[in-house]
């Protein structure tokens, strides 16, 4: 049984301090809107109202947010996470965030007494609910080991990457080719249909070779059923990609795929599509090839 | 029992024509060069000097040749297939060839009181030896059903996906998805080396999630292994994704990601390295971004 | 004077046609459909009711039609000009075809005793009437040389480029320049507008340095306009680029962004935009940017 | 004649504060490596140095500087340009950075009773060296009015293009512009090259129609000529270009060609050719068509 302080209530996090609470921890979770904190209560957790108070007693402090500088803004100053969190705590940031920020903050926490990884997971709602997430780990082994049993009630593949800031490279990675595999599913589809293929049965037959990928298993039969609620919103696969666009950049990494698929999911936001499921790519290549008009799913 | 004639001894038409041989059926082999010849007359099987001799009693026709114009070459004329099969001998062309002239060899065939399947396979040498293709099919219904039995000695996996020329539109939208899936793990590999990422964890951990694929299962150990030889060679996926190019564009499909990808592919064969594996991609995004020249692998 | 055959009365070869009798030339034209014909006829040309009739004579031929299947139909065959065309008359192609094709032809016109150059010129209906094109020739100096005073009747800017082929293989050059330049163009000024700059004050100071250009020049101010009435339309541009694609892999020369700006027209055909001025590229990326839906000039 | 402070004495600034200087004006420059106010005091002018000493008396302002960082540390800090210039001084800063910055600076400015223009030039050395740079200007009218004078004595090309900020935004453009002219004409020559075709010719064809461009005009002789010393360093162009991503990102502009142009010219600088002028793009052409390797130019 572990003392967690938990922040962040989201659509991935609520799931998760669920879970948590479920497993025996003692969870005392706060989040910006406090009716998320009320429904967790109800949950029979621990509400916190303020980032520090949720910090009290806490060995393990997890993090769940949607982006840099909001993390950047819990952890930082006199009412946060490095400043009121006990002397040795772990801190485990699982948010989706650009690697160089997560290196200054270990960096910071570490200076400041406190133990410090970067776990960023993969695996969507789903995988939330179900314990079910892949977490790609950057920082100190002894913290990975220390913090293991907790992860495990989140995640079935807990996967030490590399130091400071790696589990958020890896993430970076994992995002790129998850975006670019839709991409490519959208086209093909797309070819397969104006050329009369039954889509159906070239999923299956496309699914059992080396073209199989667990984004065709679970996003093809999503495309053909026009189901692009999320999910996963493309406004935050742009967030991730531009993520990675950076991280490339200043690593000297040349991408054209990545550029290119990125100038794609940015399209998909700029046409006020954002809050849809990333596997609505399809709409874009739909509306280049001039098969649909890519607002379709605004009208449904 | 089914007497097939079998014209084509490669890398894949060779362990094709003996797992038909092993399960009993009477095959009689044909190939440009002639050793290949004798080296199935002395695995058991039956060699014929032309493609005519191959005909000879043939209830079923394989052919399974480089590209379009050999396929063509072997079809027409006063020596070819379509003039010599016995009537109403079942055609099917194994080949990865441009949908379009499958449609015209099948009009062709039936014009000429023979049946006519498009079956490309994808899964290489491996599942060519093991009798496990997956094979996408064009053509009638009733065409495959006649075909199914011999077809299961080759492959695990045989779909119907249309009529005449879907299943090389398949094909090609499979060779699509894989090029651009060995890329986007190409630019995701050097792209965490850059950053210092330990990448036998990060493929554990990739392969677990949303980022998973058979390409990164089977191919992301021979990147960190630098091991280039086919395999897949370039060179003919190349030509794969000119055919799929060439049929985007006669459809008005835009495929933005392929157009790219296309290019990368054209690369590595315009930089002589068209004889390595698929996988060799690596080399390309490697050479892009300073970190090797792209004929390393030559030097080894 | 001399006395030339003249094919293809369309937007461009009318007023060239008609330029070249107001040289003092005796102009016999064919075009496929008689009403261009009865058209020249009135302004004081011999008109043909056949290709065949209309070498008649001729020292001189000149071609000038859409696309490489209209120039092979008008050359080859009994009735095509080849057959017909008076022992040591030059041909002159002027179309703008594949660079194989060209070739071909002037293969086939040698071996049939006549002399023949590859002509394409550039710059548009304007250019024809003003007869102020630039040409761009492919074959023998001495047949150039010939060819010169009556080239100079049609254009200000006559080079020979190299040996049969050339001149279609600089024209597809230009046509990748013009559509970049377009393209480029497009996105500078969408970025500019969504940042509130004064558009008409930075196409003038871009024009005045580095970035200046023709393209920049004359379709900026349409391109402000939304002035999108051809001009040239995007479907030849379509047929242009792909004429360049095809050139560019057949001779393994890898050009990424002439793969990516082809794909971009592609998608304005695709979407039924092709009969708009090739600056309606800008509807496109306002599309992308989610400006306005790309078929906004439908409705004007 | 006007009082100015000169902060950069670079391969742009030196030849600028030296023509301010023959024009009259009364020129104190700081540079932060000294030697190069050595020069500039033997030529005349006034030496400061640090850049408050260089503020004394000052009407105008003027920095040119490499980037963002450079610009932000020379305004900013108790040492800076904007504590130490004279209440209600003019600031011109010229050097190309980025916009979201120059907004930046332009209010601190405001805010501390100064004005502010934001004004980078087009043209390179040759120009600054000719005092015949293009000027685009963000900020107030009347700011630039009073500037005018001055500014006329650098360059023939003055255009006010819009509010603070504006005239990065519109270089920003213009590096988008000038960096895709030069890969399509790296693209078009290498085609040329592999089809055969005289290359001088060529480029006087396609000079006088639509593909005619000051890059086409100024650049071309120089990559047939293999001349790839600066004049304008790829490094240079790189960060310029990474400006142009960012600011597009930042206001939903989607521009594929210029995503792809930054990935080529990031990949002459990651493979350590940043060095070279931007012209060598077309060494990376010729090295992904496999003609010859990017690092040719080291070698000579």
């Amino acid at each position: 049984m572990t003392t967690i302080g938990f922040i962040g209530l989201g659509v991935m996090g609520a799931p998760m301090a669920r879970n948590l609470l479920a497993a025996g921890h003692v969870v005392t979770a706060h989040n910006r809107s406090p009716g998320k904190v009320a429904e967790f209560v109800a949950a029979g957790g621990r509400g916190a109202e303020t980032v520090a108070e949720a910090m009290t007693g806490a060995e393990i402090v997890i993090t769940m947010l949607p982006d840099s500088p909001d993390v950047t803004a819990v952890m930082a100053g006199p009412d946060g996470v490095i400043a009121n969190a006990p002397a040795g705590a772990l801190v485990i940031d699982m948010s989706t965030i650009r690697p160089d920020v997560a290196r200054g903050l270990a960096a910071q926490a570490t200076a400041a007494g406190l133990r410090f990884l970067d776990a960023p997971a993969s695996g969507g709602e789903a995988a939330a609910v179900d314990g079910n997430l892949s977490v790609m780990v950057g920082g100190e082994t002894a913290d990975l080991a220390a913090a293991r049993p907790v992860l495990e009630v989140l995640g079935a593949t807990i996967v030490h990457v590399g130091p400071a800031g790696s589990g958020q490279t890896v993430k970076a990675a994992n995002q790129l080719i998850v975006a670019g595999n839709l991409e490519l599913l959208a086209e093909a589809l797309t070819f397969l249909d104006a050329h009369g293929v039954d889509l159906s049965a070239a999923l299956q037959v496309l699914g059992g070779g080396l073209a199989g990928s667990t984004v065709l298993q679970r996003k093809g039969p999503a495309m053909l059923g026009r189901e692009f609620s999320p999910g996963f919103r493309l406004a935050l696969h742009h967030k991730d990609l531009s993520i990675f666009t950076d991280a490339a950049r200043e690593s000297n990494v040349v991408a054209p795929l990545g550029a290119l698929v990125a100038s794609l999911v940015a399209s998909m936001t700029a046409q006020n599509l954002g809050h849809l499921d990333h596997c609505a790519l399809l709409l874009l290549v739909e509306q280049l090839s001039g098969r649909q008009p890519a607002d379709h799913a605004k009208e449904s």
